[in-house]
C-alpha cells in the first residue's frame, strides 16, 4: 500500500464487504497507510478486537486510529476526510457548499437505506415473487439515482464533480454487487438503459488507479456470493429437516 | 419567534413529530426565525408543497432555503449548523475534533435505527409479547446511551460540553416519548433507576429557554397520541370486519 504513515492506522475488515470496501477507497485516495485486519469468520466467531472495537454493532468496518475506534461505513469515510484534510492529503471528499454536503448525505443515506437493501433482499429471497419485488424496488432505487448523478455531478464526470468525492466513495463499494447482479440474475446493477449516466460514471470509476488497487476481482467476488448462497440453502434446508 | 431575519426560512413539519422538534430546536438555539408550514393531514392527504420538496421521501420535516429543500431531520440540524456558523449564531452544534464529530454521528444514528425504532414498535405493538419484546429493545438502548452519555459530555452537563450540541438536539426530540411512556405504559423512557444521568440531563435540558419555546405541551402531547391509537384500533378493526 502506497502512501506515507502518519498515524497509526489499522482497519477491521471483510475483503468482499460494501462498507469495508468504502473505507480501503477512501484511505487509498487520502493516501494513507493502515493495518489491513481480515475478520476470518465473522458470520460463526468474530474476533476480540471486532467486539471490543464496536461492542455496539459487532459488525464491520471499524477504523482503529491511534487506539480509537470509528465504526459505520459512513460514518468511517467522514472521519477520514476530516481527521486527514492537509492540503497533502488532497481535495475534501465532502463539498464545501453546505447545501452540497447535505445532499451528498442524503443521498448517501439513500444508497444504503433503498439501494442496497433492496439489493441484498433480493439476493436473499426465498420465493420467485419475493425476488421480482425485491429487483422491481432495486431498479426505481437505480433510476432515481441517476437522477441524483445529475443533480449531484452538475455535468462534471464525478459525483464530487471533476475528482471523487463522498459519494463516489459511497457508491462504489457497490460496484461489486454489479459484477453479481449479471453473474446470478442476468442484470447488472447499472446497465445502459436503465441508468446510462451511473453505468458510464462506473467505467470512469473503475480505472481510476485507487479503483484499479482496491475494488475485488470479479471471479473471486462472484465465487464468494456462491459460496454464501449454498451456505444459506444448506442451513434453511437443515432447519426445515 | 426571536432572531433576526437574514434569510428566507420555511420548515413543512407536525407539531408532535419528535423529528421536526429537531429542527425547530436547532433553529431556535441558531436565532433563526423562519415561517412554519404545518401539515395538517400527513396521513391521507400530503401537501403540494410537501411532495414537490421531498419527493424522494414524501416526509416531514422539510427546511426550504431560500428556495432549496434539505430534508432528514438529523441532516437539516447538520445543514444548519454549517448554513449558520457566524459568530453571531453561537457555538456550533457538531464537536470540534474529528473523533468527537465521528461519535455524536454515531451516536446519533443510533437513537434513530435502536432507540426509537424499538419505541415505536412498542407503541404500535398489537400483542402483548410483541409490546413486552420491544420494550425490552427500548430499555437495552436506553442503557446504552446513558453509557454514551458518559463517554460524549466528559462530565459536564451536556451531549455537546457545556453547552448544548448535536446529540443534545437529536435526543431532545423523543423528550415527549417520555411523557407518552408514562402516561400509557407507565414507565418513562428516561427514569432515574434506569438512566439515572439521563434522566438529569432531561431535566436540565427542559429548563432550556429554547426547550421551553419548541418543546410540546405534555396534556397536547398524550391527547393526540391517545387520538392516533383509537384511529389504529378503528382501522384494524375495518380491516378485520
Amino acid at each position: 500500500m502506497a502512501g506515507e504513515r502518519v498515524e497509526e492506522l489499522k482497519l477491521l475488515g471483510t475483503w468482499s464487504s460494501p462498507f469495508v470496501i468504502r473505507v480501503k477507497l477512501a484511505l487509498r485516495l487520502k493516501g494513507l497507510s493502515y493495518e489491513n485486519i481480515e475478520e476470518e469468520d465473522l458470520y460463526h466467531n468474530k474476533s476480540e478486537l471486532l467486539l471490543k472495537s464496536n461492542p455496539v454493532h459487532k459488525q464491520v468496518p471499524v477504523l482503529i486510529h491511534n487506539g480509537k475506534s470509528v465504526c459505520e461505513s459512513q460514518l468511517i469515510v467522514q472521519y477520514i476526510d476530516e481527521a486527514f484534510s492537509a492540503d497533502h492529503h488532497g481535495p475534501s471528499f465532502l463539498p464545501a457548499d453546505p447545501y452540497d454536503r447535505a445532499m451528498a448525505r442524503f443521498w448517501a443515506a439513500y444508497i444504503d437505506d433503498k439501494l442496497l437493501a433492496s439489493a441484498c433482499q433480493a439476493g436473499r429471497a426465498t420465493t420467485e415473487q419475493e425476488k421480482a419485488e425485491a429487483l422491481k424496488q432495486t431498479s426505481a432505487a437505480v433510476e432515481t439515482l441517476e437522477d441524483a448523478f445529475k443533480q449531484c455531478s452538475k455535468g462534471k464526470p464525478f459525483f464530487g464533480g471533476d475528482s471523487v468525492g463522498y459519494l463516489d466513495i459511497v457508491l462504489a463499494g457497490l460496484i461489486p454487487l454489479d459484477y453479481i447482479g449479471e453473474a446470478f440474475y442476468g442484470i447488472k446493477l447499472f446497465y445502459h438503459t436503465r441508468s446510462p449516466l451511473l453505468e458510464a460514471w462506473m467505467q470512469r470509476f473503475q480505472v481510476l488507479d485507487a479503483a484499479k488497487d482496491i475494488l475485488p476481482d470479479v471471479d473471486k467476488m462472484v465465487a464468494e456470493h456462491n459460496k454464501r448462497k449454498q451456505a444459506r440453502a444448506a442451513a434453511a434446508k437443515a432447519t426445515s429437516n
